[in-house]
């Protein structure tokens, strides 16, 4: 095998990532002038500062690869607006990163690069602007599905999506379970169950939101679930070797604080080599999920999560 | 006037108001038994905790009313469906609560006659199943709008309508309003700013929630939106008051917390009889709003929030 073929495509998508970065960024800046700027009074402030960080975007990018995956041939780039429908769920990600940091929770400093909202605005406005992002996120969801034209069938189940992984038994439930793994001792099955609540569930509600949009049929919706399922696992693997090898500079947060928490991580059950091929593991499960589904971008995707440095 | 009237309307609707809050706490609890009981992990209890305070069900009544009132004759029941959705507005205003009890807001250890979230159940809990109540409030809407048949459409006018009432233009952002006018001085302006959206965007909300769910026309949708703003703020006057005058025991909370806390407050602002007046004039502006819409049950809802005792 030719080493070049790898590293060009690896570059190619390297390449695409920033340009849907970049066209994520200002779908973003754009929903935020329009559903944010009209705020008035005191919340806006750390509203702005909460959604003008700079992040990976992984779950928008996640969005518009399943939007693109299953949408006509005629729909291979998407519009402005189905790019702003994508930004809900990073909206609903800014939600959860701002409640995260705050002393109550996970007590952070730095997020993204930046000082978090809370040590610059106070805790009870970032606690109040993180609740106020999860109704932002929603009302966008209803306001782009009309601007779309969508059959209003289907944003009643984007709106459900969403709920669900914002929710109990999702994005919140997953906080609260990783809260109480803090004090106790916690195995593979319960590691698991933490990040698939956590983190899985916004990850695959992104995929999942996307094919919705794109109006895909059941079989399609099940693959990027399943691929969703997997990619999140291995996400979150990545993220916790990462904690370990990485530095603030790159990961624009603070490093090691998976070890000062004292949290159960993947390197810390499985060792750092483990944990590197459980990562790789998944990530392989999840391109094999995709099945039938010819997606380029979302194959190179399953590598991305676990090699990327940051 | 024969004193004998008002006393004989007064009491058919303290019979109706009780009616209609066992009917809404039926309906709530089976909505609660539908969403929250299969949530998984540690969230179950706070959350079920939280909506099994009994409360005077304001906000669905009014909902309730609101449905009545625009609603075809042959629907002056309205079916148990009904009252589960008009129960979405009662499960976001428990959010509210929950949250504002938070020692990083208002700091209460007594609320509906029992003690808080958080005192029972822990800070981190306490908040993540407030936020876990928004989405499960959106989620019951979707939910019993389809089972309603509603056209699509009018589920995400439903939906929109919450997001406003709940995010950073009503109610989470005036919890903020709230919060910062601890630290100055607080003029009438500021003071009706605060509760319009703390208080005031829910309760008109309610109603509007009612309307829409009831296809009412735009003249009646307006009239409601008009009586909502002067209800919420004799309702406000009225708490006021009741946190000078009132007694723990009968309100099911601390009394004199405004005072304590340094709140400003109607009575602070006007005196016991100013506010008094003040609350009688917002009612009767109130009543004023309804216009042509016939319901003696809002125009007597509207003596009940300023003349009831908890």
């Amino acid at each position: 095998m030719r080493r070049i073929a790898p590293t060009a495509a690896a570059s190619r998508l390297d390449a695409f990532i920033e340009r849907e970065r970049v066209r994520v960024d200002e779908a973003l800046a754009s929903a935020a002038a329009e559903i944010v700027s009209p705020v008035g009074g005191a919340l806006r402030a750390p509203l702005e500062y909460a959604l003008s960080t700079s992040g990976k975007r992984l779950r928008p990018i996640l969005f518009l690869s399943a939007y693109r995956a299953v949408a006509a041939p005629s729909d291979v780039d998407p519009s402005p607006t189905v790019y702003r429908l994508a930004c809900a769920a990073e909206i609903v990600h800014t939600y959860s990163l701002v409640h995260d940091d705050l002393p109550s929770m996970d007590d952070d400093d730095l997020r993204r690069g930046r000082a978090t909202v809370h040590r610059v605005h106070g805790v009870a406005p970032a606690m109040l602007a993180g609740a106020a992002l999860l109704p932002i996120a929603m009302e966008l969801i209803v306001r782009e599905s009309r601007a779309l034209g969508f059959p209003p069938e289907r944003g009643a189940l984007l709106v459900r999506e969403l709920c669900r992984a914002a929710g109990a038994d999702g994005m919140v439930g997953g906080q609260l379970l990783d809260l109480e793994a803090e004090r106790r001792v916690v195995d593979e099955t319960m590691l698991e169950a933490i990040h698939r609540a956590k983190t899985g569930a916004l990850l695959t509600a992104s995929l999942r939101l996307g094919a919705i949009a794109g109006d895909a049929p059941e079989p399609a919706l099940e693959a990027l679930t399943h691929y969703g399922e997997a990619l999140g696992l291995a996400f979150q693997i990545a993220d916790d070797i990462l904690d370990v090898t990485g530095d603030a500079a790159s990961l624009g947060k603070e490093a090691g604080r998976d070890r000062e928490l004292r949290k159960a991580s993947y390197p810390s059950l499985y060792g750092l080599a483990g944990a590197q091929s459980l990562a790789r593991r998944a990530a392989n499960e999840a391109k094999q999920a995709l099945g039938e589904l010819r997606s380029p971008v979302l194959l190179a995707l399953a590598d991305y999560v676990v090699e990327r440095r940051s």
